[in-house]
């Protein structure tokens, strides 16, 4: 899984018929670039994800890719690649806290 | 799933007999460089996906990939690993508009 | 899938007794590497692909990775994640031809 | 699979109720960065992996991912492409020990 | 499928039930640099295949990964993504021999 930033969402009314009512998010994977790093940095690819937790923007999510992904979709047969899985609260390394919901 | 630009296609006359009939198109990933970004940008790689939906040169589209791209096929045991689920109206971060289609 | 060009062949006389008699060919994926791209280009990586269509060296072939592989193969069962799936005649972007097969 | 290094950890109330009492731990890809290296290095990426076998900070772990981390995972229906199979005590290239778990 | 060298190999005692037995080798990815390549070099990535074929260090050999691994492993339940189907014996490009086993 990855760790990402729900940064907007995508908007497409002519789709595959088993898409009816799915969200989808524009996420950017989020990384820690160094072993002392003290906060999540933020990558450089660009993902869509579909979700049915409710994220918002500015969240940071838990991503399921691949075949996975349709295992936590809502339809086991929808074509998805990339699914939220959590809304994270906390990232820690050691004692250190890298990320914290506010 | 991924944002792409639709640039071409590609022709294959001889082909796996279970692709007789696919359309090809040559589309190129669509990135998000900067949380300031203003517009959608192309990205370096290149990908061929198939599509049912018609969807046209300069398109932004929708695209899954991997195994979940053949439930999005039209026959299921067709060997795509990459296969256009959608045709993008709008792409929306926060109150950003970064495409919207004509 | 990508595009790729078949420029080798490599023989395993130990194998998994599964591949008894699989071709194995030495692709290297093309790519197009800017919007106002004349031909394509050679990318950086080296991947296998087993084939059963006839491509030779220097052809321009489509590869599909992953468990579609399989289903492009001879044998489903085969442990392939690279197939070729069709050798190609033309590869063009919008009006430019940025292929043709000889 | 990958070896990588245990760095932390995420914690996501708010998840898919397939993965309650699943742990996450953050790893970082570990890797060989030359012939006559001596040690492991630490790679550039972030992933998160579920674990059952109780790795914690600090250990070396072999990581399976995509659809087979299911076949790891405790639940075989879990949305997860990332499980860790593996707590490792040594890394050998010839007669070079480039890990050993303390 | 890839071409890569074995490198070394990786113990780990506390491992998923399904992995008793199991042979963990390091292999790095070789690649072919440009058409003028004489020969085969070695990649940056590092990762572990398993084996049952009997490659020893040095070895070159054809490594298949994702779901396509388990079909090459001799308990197609066993949780890999990385297995070696097959130890090269030659890798040629039209007429020159980039390898050839001693």
């Amino acid at each position: 899984m990855i760790l990402a930033k729900v940064e907007g969402s995508v908007v497409a009314t002519k789709k595959n018929a088993k898409m009816t009512g799915t969200k989808f998010l524009v996420v950017r994977p989020l990384v820690i670039d160094s072993p002392a790093a003290k906060e999540l940095r933020l990558g450089q690819s660009t993902l869509v994800a579909s979700d049915s937790l409710g994220a918002g923007e500015g969240d940071c999510v838990l991503v399921v890719q691949g075949s996975s992904a349709r295992l936590a979709a809502e339809d086991k047969n929808s074509p998805v690649d990339a699914v939220v899985i959590g809304i994270v609260d906390t990232v820690d390394l050691g004692k250190r806290i890298l990320y914290k919901a506010e």
